[in-house]
This record gives structure tokens, sequence and C-alpha cells, in this order.
């Protein structure tokens, strides 16, 4: 039987390493001595709890039950300046559901999904996503390599787990999103993690003085920016969904002078979707309007190569049982929905069925001091997860 | 009578001092050792044509005719990258009309047009615009004072000239604009130097994850900029005349991640007329157009403080000598504009009357190497001043 008392005291202990800044603050990224020690003392734990705990080469932490298993869990690693829940929920959760186990419940936390060498690093590797040798190349903002990183664990480290052992991976994590918060649900239901599109686009026209450059033979980068945004808006509203979102994040508008017509403009523009279809539908749209935009303001266009993820189904079945158990624990006040945010089973869907679910963000806040969850949805998302994996909640 | 050769000759000669870059590009800041070398020559020239040169504390070389005289001139220093005209056509073309004349002509070099110290220092002084004592605080982008820079003269300098001595100033500069480039005009007569409003604006909104952030939920400040400009071009349409201008020149958006919803953009909106009731009733139109984006977009929104500059009416007597010359000298070919740049001249109306010419800018280009205007074009320009001033031509 899950003991929520204990799943709370334990996240609080775990928030103790890397304790900072206001409020619930954490500094824990991958690799840090606050990293380093938080996964000592998960080690121990999940030894007490009767697992077989495992550092695979990228810093993986694993508490393995004998025989075939489900796989749970998320990751322990933070932002730079993160909060104390993230994927810390996920893998303490998944320790409490394993420790009120029969057996069959593993655990993992993930390293560096937070990206201090690149993002989602352990189980893109362990997924076959990157390769560990190409991966000991990459380095942090400081100049030190992942090779370098890791070596603090060396002695620790045995081999890669072998996914063959687990049948499925469930993750649980708050939403970071505002959805929950604003519908007054207490779990989502993930559908799919959404694939996303990113362009970088180039307008170039004519760079002039603003006093004496008359508006009729102006060619502004910025305006024509203005109007393909517009046109843009305009047109992806034929073809999204509630959940599609797009942006344009980046702008960079150059000489970028008060008296200056500006010249050149360069912006992203990100947009993200459940549906492969419909991402290549909105690219249409995007190459469309950029074309159209560049023709009415004469403008001379670049665009950058496509940067690209497909959208990731969830395990039919896995769902549903998310879903049952969720309608058990909080009937009516659940949904469906997709997960807008990359996470660590985006990887593991190569190698596993995956399933996810999300409990809610206060006011949507996410990777910042300020990030937090009501208690109550905590253990709520708890008992959901137990109960989808058949243990007594 | 002026002798369009000599005055060519003249302009290239002055041209050396400072000559670099490609094409006819010319790096002569104030009180660089080419700008100094170059207002000997100048001291020099004046001489010889029988003025009587006179630096005045601020680096402003005069050649002044005896008795009550008009005054013509621009200035002969440059832009760090500049061209071989902008000012310094006017300078030469002075000294050219001072030789010509039978005396009434005096000719002056204003220092500091472009901006070392400031911008248009040597005239804002003269005019009693700024003190001399506050400008000598003024430092460059390298650390050095207006007082250290002017030290290099200070054995030429004498006192201030008496602007009583002058029935009034004429300056003819290139265009830097593509106005007459564009209408095949070959003259244009200024009918007033545009006034300026220029504000900066900031759109507080919520910066959230690009991926997890539902669009009715983001309160995105690029939207919000994007909508404001279109909002303010629609607005504008209705008051503005076909010399009006207005810019949004500078933008900064924060944090400025493809993966972030813009939380904060901070820009320029800035605007120029020759009517001062057209610039308030624009302004009214910014502010409201503010006010609208802001509560459509759930904005936060702070304004700085309003920098603006009067627009300067030409005096009508000297404007009609420009006109019945030009008419004269190129029948048809000349036209009335506004200057949308500022120059000497708008200082120089506090104490005097003033009127201004233009000559027509190859491509519009301006404070750039490649700026040019053909050489005919200057000789025409040279012609209508001097006919102007009732100086054979």
């Amino acid at each position: 039987m899950i003991d929520p008392d204990r799943f709370l005291r334990d996240l609080h202990k775990l928030r103790s390493f890397g304790a900072s800044g206001v409020g619930k603050g954490v500094i824990r990224p991958a690799f840090s001595d606050a990293d380093i020690a938080a996964r000592k003392w998960l080690w121990e734990q999940f030894k007490n709890a009767g697992l077989e705990p495992h550092f695979d080469p990228t810093g993986n932490l694993f508490g393995l039950a004998e025989g075939p298993s489900v796989l749970l869990g998320s990751h322990s690693d933070s932002q730079p300046e993160g909060g104390w829940l993230d994927g810390a929920l996920g893998v303490i959760a998944a320790l409490e559901i394993a420790r009120a186990s029969d057996g069959g419940v593993s655990v993992v936390s993930f390293q560096d999904e937070e990206g201090r060498f690149g993002g989602l690093t352990g189980s893109a590797i362990w997924s076959g996503q990157q390769t560990l040798e190409q991966t000991d190349l990459f380095v942090d903002r400081q100049g030190v390599s992942f090779a370098q990183a890791r070596a603090v664990l060396t002695d620790q480290m045995r081999d890669f787990v072998d996914p063959g052992r687990f049948t499925g991976f469930i993750e649980m994590h708050i939403e970071q999103g505002l959805t929950l918060d604003h519908s007054g649900q207490k779990i989502g239901v993930v559908s799919e993690i959404v694939g996303m599109r990113d362009l970088t686009i180039t307008f170039q026209g004519q760079q002039n003085h603003a006093g004496t450059t008359q508006m009729h033979l102006r060619r502004d980068a910025f305006q024509a920016l203005s109007a393909f945004n517009a046109l843009l808006n305009e047109r992806f509203a034929e073809v999204v969904t509630a959940t599609t979102v797009w942006t344009i994040g980046h702008v960079k508008v150059s000489p970028n002078a008060a008296s200056i017509v500006p010249g050149q403009v360069t912006f992203s523009v990100q947009w993200r979707d459940g549906s492969s279809s419909r991402l290549a539908q909105m690219e249409q749209i995007v190459r469309q309007a950029v074309a159209d935009t560049a023709d009415a303001y004469k403008m001379q266009v670049s665009i950058g190569a496509m940067v690209g993820l497909e959208p990731v189904a969830m395990n039919a079945d896995i769902r549903q049982s998310l879903e049952a158990s969720a309608d058990k624990v909080v009937p009516d006040h659940w949904q469906t929905m997709p997960s807008g945010a990359l996470h660590d089973a985006t990887n593991v869907s190569h190698i596993l069925p995956v399933a996810m679910l999300f409990v809610p963000s206060i006011g949507g806040i996410s990777h910042d001091f300020a990030e937090d969850t009501a208690e109550q949805d905590l253990i709520t998302g708890l008992k959901v997860l137990a109960g989808a994996v058949g243990v007594a909640n």
C-alpha cells in the first residue's frame, strides 16, 4: 500500500540536495555535487526498497526489480535554476510505488534531461538515439565535456540495462503549462508528445535613413516581419486545433536603431502539433506566407535548415490503464491532453511502449524557483500512477 | 563669374583629406588629423579668396567678407565612414561663390556636424543651443572630451563671430534620400526641415514555454508589437501626407529564444513631419494605439520620455530667391521638398533667416563610402546657389 506521507517526505528530502534560491528552488544540474549526492541517496533508497541499484555509463540510475517489470520514473537533475518537482516528482513517485508493490516495478532517474550536455542526454543514449562516444565530446557552457563530467561516477558505473526486461515505461511529470491550472482538472493523461518544427527566416530589405526615405520607397524588413506574422496567424487559423501552438520567439532587427529603416530581420517560427501531417501542412503555409510577404514587401529571403521532431503517440494499453485509474481516483476531474514539451519518454518510445501523466503546475510556472504544485495534487498523481500498475492506493 | 571646373577641382582636393575605403569614401571625423588638415587648407583658400579666415572656439571655420554679407556653407567633417560630398559640397560651393563675388558673401564650415560629440555641435554652440562649457565635458566613444579634442586648434582660435554681420544663411547639401533620384528632378528647394518625435515603448506580457502554453492563455509581447504596428499604420494613414514618415527601427524581444513565448518587447516609434500640429496629432494616435493594444493583448505598458524636435520653416524671401534661380538654371527640373534629416541650418535658424537646397543623391545612399552625385548635378547646385545670391553663373 502506497504511503503518501512517506512519498512527500522523500520528495522534500530530495529537494534538500541543491535547495537554493527563493521558495522551493533547486540548483541541481547533471553531475553537479548536488546531483551526485542526490543520486547516491536515491541509490540507497532503491536498495532499501528491495531493488537492485544500477548506474549505467551515462549516469542513468535504475532500481531494478527481479524478472519482468514495468519501468516508472523520470529524471532528478534540474535546470541551472529549477523547481523542486519537475522530473523529481516522477522519480520519487516511482520509488514509493515500487516500495509498496510486491515486485514487478522498476524505477529510473535519467541523467541530464535538462540539457547541460544537449538535452534528454541519458535517455537519448540508452534508447540508441545518440552514441556515448559522440556525446562524450559534447561540452557544457564552461567547456567541461560529458566524458569529464561522467568520470566522477566511473567506479559505480556498470553496463547499459537491457530494455528487454521492461514491459513498458510510464513517466509522471508536472504539466509545465496552464492547461490543468485553468481547467481545474487534477490529472492530465497524455495522448501524445507533440512534434515540433522550427525555421529561422531572414528578410533582407534596404537599410535607409528614417528621416529622408519616403514611405513608398522603403523596403523595411520589420514591416515585412509584422505583415508576415499577421498573414501566418490568419492562415494557420484555418488548419489548427485547440492544442496547436506556434511562436515567433526570436527576432533580430538590423541595424536596430531608432533613426534607421531596418534593412534586415532574422526570426524564428516554431510550431508544435500532435499530427505529423498537420505539421507538414503548416510548413507549407509558413513557406507560402514567406514567399507572399517577400513579394509584397520586396524582400530577399533566406530560410535555414528545418529543425524537426516527430510526434510520439502514447501506447494505447498503458494509456487506458492510466485513464481507468484516474477515473477511479478523481472521477470527472481528469482529462486527456497532449504534452507540448519533450520528455525522456520521447526517447524511450523508440525501445518500449510509453505513456505519461501530468499533475497541475500552479500558474503554469516551470524551470523557475517559483515552480510548485499543491501537495494534494501530487498525492493524486501518485495514486493514479499506482493504480495504473496495479499497486494498491 | 563662378568657375565649375575650379569648384570640382577644389571638391576633389578636399576629398584627398581622409580619402579612404572604396570609391570616393572619406574618413574625416571632427578634429581627426584629416579634419584639421582640411580646415587648414580651407583657411588658406578663404584667405586667397579675399576673405578673413576665422576659427571660433568650437572649431567652426569662417571666411568673413567685409561688411554685411550673406553666409553660405555647411560642414566639412565626415561620418566615421562617410562620402566625399555630404557637407563638403556646401562648403566648397560657398567658397567658389565667394571667390566669384564682388564681396557680400561669407563662408562657413561648421565643426562636428556628424556627431563625434553629439551632433551639430559647432552650430549648436554658435547659435546658443548649448554652451561651450557643458559641451567641453562631452566625450567621444574613445573617452576623449570635446575640450581635449578642440585644444589642438587653441592657437588659431579667436572669439565667436557676431551673427549680426550676416543677413542670412543658405546651406546646400546632398539630399541623402531617394526623392530627387526617383523624381528625376535636379534641385530640391527645401520648404522646411521636418520635426521629429521619438518614443520608446515597452509591452510587458508573460514569458512562457512555447510548447506547453496554449495560444489562448498566452500574453505574447511580440504579438502585441505586431498588432500595434498594424494598428498604427492603419490609423496614421488617415492623417499623414505624402512626405510624413514613421519608423519602428529598434526592437528588443525578451528573452528572445525560439522556444520561449516573448514576455517583453521594447521598441522605438519615431515619426517626422513638417507640421507641429500633425506631429502632435500623431502622438495622440501612437498613445491611443498603445493603450488599445495593451487592452487587447493584456500587456502592461511603459512609455519613455518624448524626444522631440520642432519643424523649422525656411525663410520665405531666401527660399523665393532659390526658387527663382532654380527656375532659370533648370526650368521644370526642380521641386520643393521637406528635409527629412537635420542640418546645421536647424540650429542657425535660431539666430538668422535660413534656407536650404538639395542636389540628388544617387540611389539615396548617404553616410557610406558609396555616396555620390553626378558632377553635372553638383554644378547645377552651384549655379542655383550662386544665382540666388546674385553672383553670375
